[in-house]
């Protein structure tokens, strides 16, 4: 695997992942549920931020959740432990190189991990190798080019723009969310469905304002400041002017609006 | 009321109106259905696109649908009367210069008319005053910076922009879904909530890859290249290619979003 980080591993960031998932369980989670008994691979689990969710959702099935980065597996491991949970089983592992038998697993997860892959369709390819016949693949991914917002700001949109710039040179795709249906589609899958999920925020929303708005996306923005300084992408007040813009939307008349999507798939036919 | 209309008035804008209605009219008028007795002012009722959906939808209720435009005016009672409507009366009017009394009706209805106006707050204020105490308001508007698809194209952004900037220019604004909270709380309205009602399109939603990606968005692109070429906004075949970059979204492996915003408010205070 090559390494495609942008973000993920610092340990700021892992607030900023934690509150990711606590404000957006319901949107992206309310739909998945695992019968008991069954066996579920969450394939990039990082610091474990949507593996407590998964877990407590379906409390009879048994999750094997891996991850590339050993550190992060055992910051997972830790919230694991903490929340109680005893159907979760961490491993340190690459996703291009997974330790299991072919058609291991009733079900694979996927969230927020192809947006750092070069080869999203050949992970997919991989991981649908690793499903029962009848088993499904839920792969959730959110979209950086979805971001719009009242007042607009192209200094917010160049700022924006480093990020996804600096992906895309660590070979990853931060506009991956509108494009999971080719992407599943391609990797040989069948019924593949495709919903957006999308967040608007206003300031009747204080929740989502807080906790999106600012500390998820304009956080996640600010977070790539010194990378995106250091390859030229852009100058320091431009940056900063663009991070103002994006709180600015936080104000009383503000709004904000991002989508995730999120893609469920049954196991391709061989 | 200023003459700031960009699209609307030509015979091939008809057709057009009526795809985009026809094709999107649970996404936007499912939740709203008016009380047995009630009387509704639908204000830009245009060529009655959605009048005659918001009358079957409420059959008992009694609708008053007003357009600046005498000859839109006609045509909305052709199609009043083709559907065999007895609960809609049509008069041509200003949204700025309404031939009613103070608190007339019991709920007003406002669908793609605030993108073409220049006093947009003003106009919803009027609207307001016409309310009864308890009335409700519900405006619906689209939002063309909501626009991104698969493959991206900077090209495609480009012909979008014409349009968004014509749009100014006449007065408009084509961003004005996102504003639609602060446009209805600035305007004075009580218990504002607005939710955002996501078009995705990809191959397998056939009918919407037809009937909004290619009949309704691109096609209202493909009708501001005169204007747009007028206007010096860009040349002729970077404007061809941003609409062969749209159809190109409507291929088996493309995506095309675009998300339209729907208020409702209770009458505002006074």
């Amino acid at each position: 695997m090559s390494g495609t980080y942008v973000h993920g591993y610092r340990a700021r960031e892992h607030e900023r992942l934690q509150d990711q998932a606590g404000t957006l369980v319901d949107l992206l989670h309310a739909d998945t549920a695992y019968p008991s008994g069954s066996s579920v691979l969450e394939a990039g689990c990082g610091v474990g931020a949507q593996t407590v969710t998964l877990a407590r959702r379906s409390p009879e099935a048994r999750f094997t959740s891996v991850d590339v980065s050993a550190e992060s597996v055992a910051e997972a491991q830790r919230r694991v432990d903490g929340a109680g949970l005893a159907n979760v089983e961490l491993r340190q592992a690459d996703i291009f190189d997974l330790p299991f038998e072919p058609a291991s697993f009733d079900h694979v997860f996927v969230c927020f991990v192809l947006e750092h892959l070069s080869r999203p369709v050949e992970a997919l390819s991989l991981l649908g190798g690793l499903l029962r016949p009848g088993g499904t693949i839920t792969v959730i991914e959110g979209d950086h080019g979805s971001a719009y917002f009242h007042p607009d700001s192209p200094a917010a949109h160049a700022a924006i723009a480093c990020q996804i710039r600096l992906q895309a040179e660590a070979g990853g795709d931060a506009l991956i969310g509108r494009r999971l249906y080719p992407l599943m589609v391609e990797a040989g899958f069948d019924a593949v469905g495709v919903s957006p999920r999308m967040v608007y925020v206003d300031s009747s929303r204080p929740d989502l304002v807080d906790g999106f708005t600012r500390r998820t996306f304009t956080a996640m923005i600010e977070g790539v400041r010194e990378p995106a300084l250091a390859a030229g992408l852009v100058d320091p007040a431009g940056f900063d002017a663009g991070v103002r813009a994006l709180h600015r939307t936080t104000d009383a008349d503000g709004v904000f609006c991002y989508t995730f999507f999120k893609g469920v798939a049954t196991t391709p036919s061989r």
